[in-house]
């Protein structure tokens, strides 16, 4: 029997238009990654599962696509695991391979991997899709495409200042303004978590800090009572949350007002040194936010993330930051690490909702051929050999439909062009040449034709 | 405790210069797919089970790479299944999605679901991973690439002809000579059938005939005994297979041999018909082989097949045919298709062992920039931005090594060029341009440098 047709919640089909755009925006990505110097590489969808367990916290791990093992190994099920509930041990049992979850930890892998065939400093970028068994919804899905660019083996404040440059580029390359380039770092959120109580209290006081946007600074001082902080720590806490200026000028408040905190100070200067090589550059929308927070786990200096423009409804669209000794997971120490990501899947979705896209991806075809037949098609065969090796992309219209039915076709195809070859032309040698956007028609001799008169 | 870094069996790490030719190969593969008029579409990773399994035989229903089901649906496992070694039910009751095992059946799904979104007819091409547990070996991957070209809802021998057409192109594009496309034709196989023995025993002829290469007549002869053909079948055969001559003279001495068989009749024309739209073209190793038999589960018409050059030990490069009705499994009916794909992970052994690729795609970097250190790199900022927005790919050496050190990096990067700014070309306003190749160096005034001077 038939089956309805139709594919996995939170995973997509791609139409041809939607590949253009999609295209479009990899593609532009990618030459701005190479235009950096960043080198393309790529990791297998399937990782074993040992490599990617437990590099993601608990939610990471439940959130992993498991893939069966083949053949007879699943017999090895450890079936008393299931009746004990222990789900992990269960998967186990059967799964010794899991999807890639992200683009970082299997980039870790790979430097470990590799680290002999590499040369260091090593800049790589990566366009390749991940997956997770997340609950489906706007801007969220189960596969989706991540645009990485990392650089390992070196510490300078250039390298920063070259990602937020090369966030900068991609926006300006696609026309999209307003995108918010946020910064932050991890050791002044150290700092200010020392700074307003009891040591060892940075993600309580990052995780309430996260929430000022939707909390507003009220919500924040009561979550932070909540988890033990007194209100000496928010009396302290409110001038950091309205710091006001450039970011020269919030640095320069902050440094005083967190003179005693020597990490906080140290992470202070690092963005000052970062933000001297940006200067020169006029990166607009960049700005420094405090209550940035994201990745602690793993990033241990600068923090990326870039917020959408503000008409957009929609969540970050790139992220990144500085982590150190990431690849020592698999062995590799003292391998500083510093990386961005733009979301390709979210990207797509502004610049549609911008309606930013170049109204030229719609023509996937530049001319099609239309005829009375494949005694027609025959003879121009040679002549469409040609025009295909001059690189034009050529569609031949393969029946002998009405011609009504051939143009229909043709419209629907937006190919800015039709070339038409019935009775009349053959007959004469030539060819009826139709500007599809002005109705406009043409004969010229087929054995002159040149398509260089075929521009749009 | 760190982990020893490394990937499932059958899976690949591609490092920069794998990408590059890999991506080299494609871009051509992609070029002549869309001066053919086929648009792009792409499909999720993982399809419903249900969509894969049943379709590609039994074989392929063991090779399936399963995905388990997320979170506490796996309590559901069948453990009664599993004890009665009922696997397929065991792992129906834990997995309800499956990797992509090829491009055409998701294809088939896919425009079964979309038909009132697409025109026809529909000419797509789809570039992406397939997974298939199988026993890894040279050549033979668990994950790899299929690029395929489909068209649906049309039948033109046109269509057949820019097939073998494109197949010619691509190869021709990558300077790849003596690849042998190789065509057949169902209905010339079912005639055979009927002409030598019993009917509905095309599938045991064509299992012996597909041995010709690998154990000669004798041992086709052997086996077609053994599966009940008498000698009065083999005497048939014997002629079939000395044919020899243009692929027109064998058909010709084929027609007159079956001339009682109008299906292969049926079949002889059609190849007739379709190489009528290729001799114009002059297509070099195109091959009428009688042996030909892939894929006879779904293919209806035409069959294609191509071989590597011969001083390539390597299976098939790429494949393709007319199937009829695949759709229908998804519930659209009559809706004709015919395709090819090329198998890019071959396809890119095959071009290495003939030292094929161009040397240009050693060069991922256009010019490297060495320095003093962070100052020096400050005063470059702004040009190096513009270097950029003209298009170069600029690594700049993110540290302040010593200077042979960064001159190491760059032999190892393969830049042709070399910017080196210092003390000297600070005080002077000059950088020193090093040609890689030469070795030959110049000094040129910072401000009125142009990066078009810089060709390889």
């Amino acid at each position: 029997m038939a089956q309805k047709p139709s594919i996995p919640k939170g995973t997509r089909d791609f139409l041809p238009a939607d590949v253009a755009r999609r295209s479009y925006v990899i593609n532009t990505i990618r030459t701005h990654f190479e235009r950096y110097g960043f080198l393309p590489i790529e990791t297998p969808s399937m990782e074993k599962s040992v490599s990617l367990m437990g590099k993601y916290g608990e939610e990471g791990d439940r959130l992993m696509f498991h893939v069966l093992n083949s053949g007879e190994k699943i017999k090895k099920a450890d079936v008393a695991a299931l009746s004990e509930s222990k789900l992990g041990r269960f998967t186990q049992s059967i799964s010794e391979k899991a999807l890639r979850y992200d683009l970082t930890v299997p980039f870790a892998r790979f430097v470990a991997q590799h680290q002999h065939e590499l040369s260091f400093p090593f800049k790589r970028y990566q366009v390749q899709s991940v997956w997770r068994a997340d609950r489906p919804q706007r801007g969220r899905f189960q596969e989706f495409t991540q645009c990485d660019a990392d650089v390992v083996g070196a510490v300078s404040p250039v390298l920063e200042a070259e990602c937020i440059q090369l966030f900068d580029s991609v926006f300006h390359s696609l026309h999209l303004k307003g995108a918010t380039i946020r910064i932050n770092h991890r050791n002044i959120l150290s700092g200010i978590a020392t700074y307003l109580g009891p040591p060892d209290r940075i993600l309580d006081f990052t995780v309430a800090l996260d929430k000022l946007d939707k909390i507003g600074a009220a919500g924040v001082f009561d979550e932070l009572k909540q988890r033990g902080f007194g209100e000496d720590a928010l009396t302290k806490l409110t001038p950091l949350l309205e710091l006001s200026g450039s970011i020269v000028d919030q640095l320069d408040i902050l440094e005083s007002l967190l003179k005693d905190q020597p990490m906080a100070i140290e992470g202070i200067a690092h963005l000052r040194d970062v933000l001297r090589f940006v200067s020169p550059l006029h990166v607009s929308n960049l700005a420094f936010d405090l209550t940035l927070a994201r990745g602690l786990n793993y990033y241990t200096g600068i923090i990326f993330e870039v917020a959408p423009p503000k008409t957009v409804d929609l969540g970050s669209i790139g992220a990144g930051g500085r982590y150190d000794d990431l690849t020592a997971l698999f062995g590799l120490k003292e391998m500083h690490g510093l990386g961005i990501s733009f979301g390709l899947d979210r990207l797509c979705m502004v610049l549609e909702e911008l309606d930013l896209y170049p109204s030229t991806l719609q023509q996937a075809v530049d001319v099609i051929v239309l005829h009375f037949g494949d005694a027609y098609v025959q003879d121009l065969i040679p002549h469409i050999a040609k025009w295909r090796n001059s690189g034009l992309r050529v569609l031949v219209y393969p029946t002998s439909h009405k011609l009504k039915k051939q143009m229909q076709f043709a419209n629907q195809s937006n190919a800015p062009w039709a070339l038409f070859y019935g009775e009349e032309e053959q007959k004469e040698g030539i060819l009826t040449v139709k500007n599809m956007g002005t109705g406009e028609t043409d004969k010229i001799n087929l054995d002159v034709f040149d398509t260089s008169i075929l521009t749009t």
